[in-house]
C-alpha cells in the first residue's frame, strides 16, 4: 500500500459525523481534522483523538491535507464553499440539487481547472449510485425505460414541509414506494406510472396544545408540490413516540431498467438500496469517492468531474491486478 | 453526434448473432460485417443486409473498421484470437474462464500496448457487470460481506455435464438460488452460507431408449464437482417436451453487499438481472463497451482493460453535459 491520503471534513453535522466514521473503516486512510464555523472546543467528534480545527485556519493545511469531504448544505453552504475551496485542495461533496447541477458543475470546474485541482460533485446515492445505474442501464438496454422508486425512507424536505404547517409541532414525513408498481416494472412489462401510483407518503405529527388534528390533516395533504399529488397517510402522536420510534434516518430505494434486446426478449436490471442510516451510507460513498479523487489528481485528471467520469477501480483499496485476480 | 462506430463482429453463433441485434439498437453504430470461418455463403445474418466475410480477409479490413467484438468461446477460441487480433484491431471480448483472466490479460496487454490498440476483456455480466457491482459493494461499505448469486438460468457447462452421461440422449440444466438463502443474505445477517444453501440444481433430461432412469439420476447427482455438493433434482422428459419448453436461454442472479456504517447501522445494497436471454444482453454490453473501447483508443488509452477502468460515462451515447443533466 502506497502512502495514507489525508482527508479533511468541513462541516460537522450528521454526514460530517458519518464520513469520520467511514474514514475509521478504510486502512488507507487518515483524518487530518474536522473544520468547523463553531468554537472547536464545543464540537464533540465521534473520536477522541481527531483534531477539530477552526473553520478559518483551513488554508493553513494546503500541505497536509489530500482530499477535503465538503459536508454542508445543498442550498446554502455548498454553492459557496464548492468553488472557493476548490481552488485551493482536491475536493469531494455530495451537491444533490438536481436541477442546479449544471450550473454547479461550471462554478466549481474553472477554479479547480485554474488551480490543478480535482473536484468530485454530487456523490452519494442519489445523486451518485443511482445515476450512475441509470446510465449504465440506459446504455446497456437503450430499448427500454428506467424507473427510480424511493424508500422506504425518511425526507428532510417534506418532513420541514409538515412541521412548518400552523398547529404542528413536530413530525416526519416517509416517502414509501409502491410494492405494486415495483412488481409491474419488474415484470418487464413497461407500466406508465403516475406519481400517485408510484409512491405514497406518511406523515407522523405531534400536534400543538390546542390545535384541531382535522384542520392540520387537510392542510398537510392538500400542500401543493409536496403532498396534493400523492396518497397521503397522516399519523397523529405524542412527543415520547416520535423520540423513541422515529429518531432514525432509514432511506434507499430501487433503480430498474426494463429493456428488450429483440422482440422475444425482456431484459430487467434492477440496483437497490436498503439503508439503517441516509447520511452514513452516503458518507460511506464519499470517502470511497476521496480515494478516487486523489488517484485521478495525481494522474493530472483535473477539473470538476461527476460519478459518471470515475472508472470503478478508482474506488478500490486494491491494485487494478487484485481486482483482476479477486473481484472480476 | 460525431461520426459511426464502424463495428466488426467475429465468430457467429447465439453471442454474435446477439451483438448483430444489438447494434441495431445503437444509432452511433454501424456493423462493417460479420467475419466467420465457416463459408461466408452459408451463413445467415438476422439481416439481409449484413455484410459476411471469410474470417481470412479480416486484415484487408484494419482501416475500415473501429472496433472488433470478438463472439468465441473462452476455452478453444480466445486464447488464440484475443492476443493475436489485438495486435491489429481495438477489441471487446467475453472472456469468462474467471481463473485463467490474470493469464489472458497479460496476453492481449502487450500486443495491444505494442500496436497502440485498446483492448477490453471479459466484457459482459459475470464477468462484468456482477463483477463491477461486487467492487462497488466492497469500497463503499469495506466492513461487510458479498454474496454473489445466479440464476434462475440455463448452465452450458453442466448441460454438458449431464448430456454426457450414458443413457443421456438429451438435456438441459437449470441453476436456481435459494430464496431462502436470498432473503437471509437481504436481512443484513450476513450469514455463512455452504454451496448447498445458496444454488439447487435442476435437470430435465430425455432418456435414450431403454436406458435406466434410475442409473442415470444415480450418476447426474452423485457427479463430483457439478452435482454432488449441491441437491440436484432430475426430471425426465420426453423430445417434444425438451424442444418445447426448454428452448430458451434465460439467466440472471443477485450481487448482494452487506455491511455496517456504524455498529448501529446496517446497510443492503443489492443488484440483479432477470435475463429472457443471456446471450443477448452479454451481446448488448459488449456492444456498449464497444463504445467505451473505441473513445478510450481515441485519447490514447492503450492495452488490454477490464469493466473496472470504463467510467460509467465512456458507455453512453449521450455527451457528458447531456448526462449531468439528464440522468444524475
Amino acid at each position: 500500500m502506497g502512502k495514507q491520503i489525508r482527508i479533511g471534513i468541513v462541516g460537522y453535522g450528521n454526514l460530517g459525523r458519518g464520513v469520520e466514521a467511514a474514514i475509521a473503516k478504510n486502512p488507507d486512510m487518515t483524518l487530518a481534522g474536522i473544520f468547523t464555523r463553531r468554537a472547536p472546543a464545543d464540537l464533540k467528534p465521534l473520536f477522541a483523538q481527531t483534531p477539530v480545527h477552526a473553520m478559518a485556519s483551513l488554508n493553513e493545511f494546503q500541505q497536509t491535507i489530500d482530499v477535503l469531504i465538503l459536508c454542508g448544505g445543498s442550498k446554502d453552504d455548498l454553492p459557496e464553499q464548492g468553488p472557493a475551496l476548490a481552488a485551493l485542495f482536491n475536493t469531494v461533496d455530495s451537491f444533490d440539487t438536481h436541477a442546479r447541477i449544471p450550473e454547479y458543475f461550471a462554478a466549481v470546474d474553472a477554479p479547480a481547472q485554474a488551480h490543478g485541482k480535482t473536484a468530485l460533485i454530487s456523490i452519494g446515492w442519489d445523486p451518485g449510485m443511482f445515476s450512475i445505474n441509470r446510465l449504465y442501464g440506459e446504455a446497456l438496454l437503450p430499448d427500454g425505460v428506467t424507473y427510480t422508486f424511493w424508500g422506504k425512507g425518511l425526507s428532510q424536505g417534506h418532513s420541514d414541509a409538515v412541521r412548518r404547517v400552523p398547529g404542528v409541532k413536530a413530525g416526519v414525513q416517509y416517502t414509501l414506494p409502491s410494492p405494486d408498481a415495483i412488481e409491474r416494472v419488474r415484470s418487464g412489462a413497461r407500466p406508465e406510472l403516475s406519481t400517485r401510483e408510484k409512491h405514497t407518503r406518511e406523515c407522523y405529527v405531534v400536534l400543538e396544545e390546542g390545535a384541531d388534528a382535522a384542520v392540520v390533516e387537510k392542510a398537510i395533504v392538500g400542500m401543493p408540490h409536496y403532498f396534493a399529488d400523492y396518497d397521503t397517510r397522516v399519523n397523529f402522536i405524542n412527543e415520547e413516540t416520535l423520540r423513541t420510534e422515529h429518531n432514525r434516518m432509514p432511506h434507499g430505494g430501487f433503480v430498474i431498467r426494463s429493456g428488450n434486446t429483440s422482440e422475444a426478449h425482456a431484459q430487467v436490471v434492477e440496483y437497490s438500496l436498503q439503508l439503517e442510516s441516509n447520511p452514513e451510507f452516503t458518507a460511506s460513498v464519499l470517502v470511497a469517492y476521496a480515494r478516487a479523487a486523489y488517484r485521478l489528481n495525481q494522474q493530472g485528471q483535473f477539473g470538476a468531474k461527476t460519478a459518471f467520469d470515475v472508472a470503478p477501480g478508482l474506488l478500490s483499496i486494491k491494485s487494478p491486478a487484485q481486482l483482476r485476480e479477486e473481484l472480476l
